[in-house]
């Protein structure tokens, strides 16, 4: 199907099934979508954290804008972003690239060394404003992903990151948690939003031409 | 097409061909894919801008990091977002939404006056800091489209946001410019990067599981 019908199927689901789970075929391609997210100077400043443990949910539903959502989807993905760029991280991305593209590691050297005049100069929370961009490339083409596969899903913000961050030892590997996605099978009846009308602003004033 | 393969097909293209134009047809498609992006409480808090005009290309190229790009592009998308959050823009999205579902106006009273009450507290510099994240969602879903039409894209970040601003008139709308496409056909002679492999961070490094 295509990707206009695909994010025309899908909405922010309210509530799961939890007996239901997705197979794991189906979360390797959500997550390889959200691996393919292009990414600003390719550098992916995220890790994905993919959370099926029960105990895991249980403790993240505190502060939870959602906590039943929290509890009761069957896989959740939290995208966290690098908490700030380092020469080190920079090296790393590129010297994988090089290697995999059989070239002399440092054949980009004046465009990472721009890179980290850029942002090794500014404030990790500069950084951090950066990386959590990038973070949400990925999180619209892993919604897009399971609506392909008709598996339902929720992007959200709303939850505690301290509590998220500290259950899953994010700071210990240099990550914030950004945004997550509760994933799934729609609990129908108390899906309270599914027969709601999708609504998004009309094209006439979302839309700004130049010809 | 899967929107897996569509990812692993698309590159950031580094030149076009300014002979050959993406047809209308398809540029309301991408269009269309950007609308339908989630955004945080369905705000959409921002606008896309559509420039085919190529004064305004030449204009804008000034600053660029690729300016030949900026030139040669058949169309450009420029993702602008909300200066700041407002109560009549919130109230103006939530208005229409009710309408749409044929609910009273207020339906949703509650929640607006909740996210009046944290965003209308914060900074404009705040406010932009999450106006400006949701547009990532967004452009993560038109290069999407333009991939499955078979359209060359190029994501940046690299232009001179004052110079785009300005040219577009978007203070005036309340609008700061976030990040752009460039989208058109390559000139595959001088697009030096599309023989080169597509390289991602590996699995192993970018997912982390708690099963």
């Amino acid at each position: 199907m295509a990707l206009l019908d695909d994010l025309r199927w899908r909405h922010a689901v309210k509530a799961y099934d939890r007996s239901k789970k997705v197979s794991r075929e189906d979360i390797e391609k959500i997550v390889e979508a959200a691996r393919l997210a292009p990414t600003s100077s390719g550098l992916q400043p995220f890790s994905l954290i993919l959370v099926e443990n029960q105990d895991l949910k249980d403790k993240m539903a505190s502060g939870a804008l959602n906590p039943d959502c929290m509890r009761d989807a069957s896989h959740i993905l939290i995208l966290a972003a690098w908490d700030k760029y380092t020469a080190e991280r920079i090296d790393e991305v590129y010297d994988y690239t090089t290697d995999e593209r059989e070239l002399p590691r440092g054949r980009f050297a004046s465009y990472t060394d721009k890179l980290k005049s850029i942002y090794l100069d500014q404030s990790p929370t500069d950084n951090f404003a950066h990386t959590a961009r990038q973070t949400y490339i990925a999180l619209g083409l892993a919604l897009a992903q399971a609506a392909e596969l008709k598996i339902d899903s929720t992007p959200a913000e709303g939850f505690d990151n301290k509590v998220v961050d500290e259950v899953l030892g994010l700071s210990e590997k240099g990550l914030k948690s950004v945004s997550l996605i509760y994933l799934g099978y729609a609990d129908e009846n108390r899906d309270w939003i599914r027969n709601m009308k999708k609504v998004r602003r009309p094209k006439e004033d979302f839309l700004i031409e130049y010809n």
